[in-house]
């Protein structure tokens, strides 16, 4: 389960992760605690043998907590028939798809503050990486029904967020949600749904285009394997991890009785920065967001600035886009900073002056050469990188990462 | 200045106060000072004589503050030409205009929590009782360039309240102002207007209708003598007793740079519960109180129930209009409780329960008779009459507090 671990064992245990996508819900409370005690290819093999991994500290150590066991066992060998052979999960990875799993450098390390609710694998589409992707995000939820104030509110929320370097996070849903995409793809950001079906199952089918859209430019995520249909408990099961992998969570209409606001929860529950947008109080779509606002302590924001603010508690500079945003900003917050405004290395801290050392005068690196070459670890090179690229240091290409030029 | 004086002696500084009006500004920190420790008549006497009261503790006993103090004598004195004299005071006072000095039955006391910022005396015109409608009361100003939102959200909430028994205060101008008012009266409910000129004063020229019909059911209160005139600094020195009077302040729509932020940070700074109506982001209009909610810990309210909850800390449960309420009401709040959802006898506090016992069976009574009867101070009656009547267990007619019949 470490990086550490020989490549055939870690094939095994993808194998495994993988296999369990296919015969265990998401959030199953009983397979994470197995999970938590024995390796998900033993895991695996019990449930094929229909029987109980041994007895270890914790692993069903009281006939009630055995019996729970056990049925879940039965609950997940229902799903054995329809399990693919390891060729066909193989396949499942086939072009776009790709398997990520904890411990992998892709793997965003705040899932893993899920604990037993920790997805025991993530099915990934698109071009983006996820890690990297996280660590300046938002996620932007609300509302299916939303309203022509909500989409374009949404919208131009993530579009700011989007050209100064954040990745908006959303659901793949009509209304909000997909406001909140296609703000992120307008600024050339990066965005990324997180999904309650297959990343190739076509849901809503009227997204088919956004998906291919999404998967061009950011990434298409989800905790269900591929070809998995949606279903109204895994809306839920879901949230946790929309709210789980940014860096804080943002409600743009929801009525009192959206799944939004389970999000919200999600997010509150994790200890997560909690925000809404306000809207008119003659409008039920945005009563949810009032009440979060007032009951729960959600703070009350109304443009990309008032975010950045909350999330960047130590006050790291409004970013500029990191190559490639629209240069006709549409939006009435002021636009990024010219050069001028930039830090000049002098400014940068020690980590980030090491990896902004570490990159090659010519060309570009990978982010393992980099962090070897600066002689840091992986999260601290992945939160430099971000960082750099923010202030306009650096950009990524199909050779990596490279410096850009300024000025 | 106790009310156990003689009534000549109140009648003297009554006198005293009325001057005080014509010659100091409302605030002035010199003149509180000065009450603070002189009767005003004393105060009085030494503007017309030029010369400091006798130098007391704390009364210009260094240099400096005696320089402030001889000042301020200067700046009095200037407009000791146009004081009338006592009885060109007392026909100020004529007909329905009426002067109410710190200690009278009719002084609302939270306004004594201002220390020397108190205002020096209040003239009144109209019907209500202002220190009685003040006990449960709300403020709800805002921006006078108000949006057809603002305006209709302003008035169904100042409506909904009044139903419910709280009396509306506000200050008189156009927009917000003016739409709280109207509510307030189109409900059947108290409405007080807290103006920066006479109450016999015009402004603004186009609400001569809506002060008249304010003096019919509430009152119009000044700091200001009557035939005074408004001004800008005025504005903002009156906004302090917009904010002291009330229980808790609402503003309803603010542009940044709005004069009701002014109120809102008074009420503040008094440590009253201070409220904001959000709106759409994409409103100018909305955006201070977006950010009185971010930044100060505005609570987010967006109709009339919440605005109760958060005043009626102690679970006081939403009261039936003591008479005379509209029995149409166009909210989308739900309208009052029927009479099975009142609390019985059995639910009252000590206090209120005397109170009522003190009612006569048949016919009304006069506050102060209650007050003997009962045998608790005067200003538990008051709260205790105010909760009844909210309760709808009495109410008010021409032979003052009545029993209601129930069911």
């Amino acid at each position: 389960m470490s990086q550490a671990a020989s490549p055939a064992k870690l094939s095994e245990e993808k194998l495994a992760r993988a296999a369990l996508t296919y015969l265990a819900e998401p959030g199953d409370p009983a397979l994470g605690a197995l999970l938590g005690i024995c390796e998900p290819a033993e895991v695996l093999a019990a449930i094929k043998a229909d029987m109980l991994p041994g007895a270890g500290p914790g692993c069903g150590d009281t006939p009630a907590s055995r019996a729970a066991l056990e049925r879940a066992l039965g609950r997940w060998r229902v799903r054995l028939p329809a399990l693919p052979d390891d060729a066909g999960i193989a396949d499942a990875r086939c072009d776009d798809i790709r398997l990520i799993c904890p411990g992998d450098p892709e793997w965003p390390r705040p899932l893993d503050h899920l604990g037993q609710a920790r997805p025991y694998a993530l099915w990934l589409r698109g071009s983006a990486d996820l890690r990297l992707a996280c660590v300046r995000s938002v996620s932007i939820v609300g509302s299916r029904a939303a309203t022509g104030y909500g989409g374009h509110v949404a919208g131009e929320i993530a579009a700011d967020l989007a050209e100064r370097g954040w990745a908006i996070v959303s659901g793949g849903a009509y209304g909000i949600d997909a406001a909140a995409h296609r703000g992120a793809l307008a600024a050339a950001g990066t965005t990324i749904a997180v999904l309650a079906c297959g990343v190739d199952y076509p849901y809503p089918a009227g997204h088919a285009d956004l998906f291919a859209a999404i998967t061009a430019e950011g990434l298409v995520v989800s905790e269900w394997p591929p070809g998995c249909r949606p279903a109204r408990m895994r809306f839920l099961v879901r949230n946790r991890a929309i709210a789980a992998v940014a860096c804080g969570t943002v409600i743009v209409e929801a009525g009192e009785r959206s799944g939004a606001l389970n999000t919200a929860q999600h997010a509150a529950n994790l200890g997560k920065p909690l925000m809404a947008v306000p809207g008119p109080v003659t409008s039920a779509q945005s009563a949810g967001c009032h009440r979060i606002i007032r009951e729960w302590g959600a703070t009350c924001v109304t443009r990309a600035t008032d975010i950045i603010e909350l999330l960047s508690p130590l006050g790291v500079p409004d970013a500029p886009a990191p190559g490639g945003g629209l240069e006709s900003a549409s939006s009435p917050v002021s636009g990024p900073p010219g050069p001028d405004s930039m830090p000049s290395r002098d400014d940068l801290d020690t980590d980030s002056a090491r990896v902004l050392d570490a990159l090659p005068a010519r060309g570009g690196a990978g982010t393992s050469t980099i962090a070897v070459d600066a002689g840091v670890d992986l999260d601290t090179v992945l939160r430099c990188l971000g960082r750099l690229a923010g202030y306009g240091f650096i950009e990524r290409g199909d050779g990596g990462w490279r410096l850009r030029r300024r000025g």
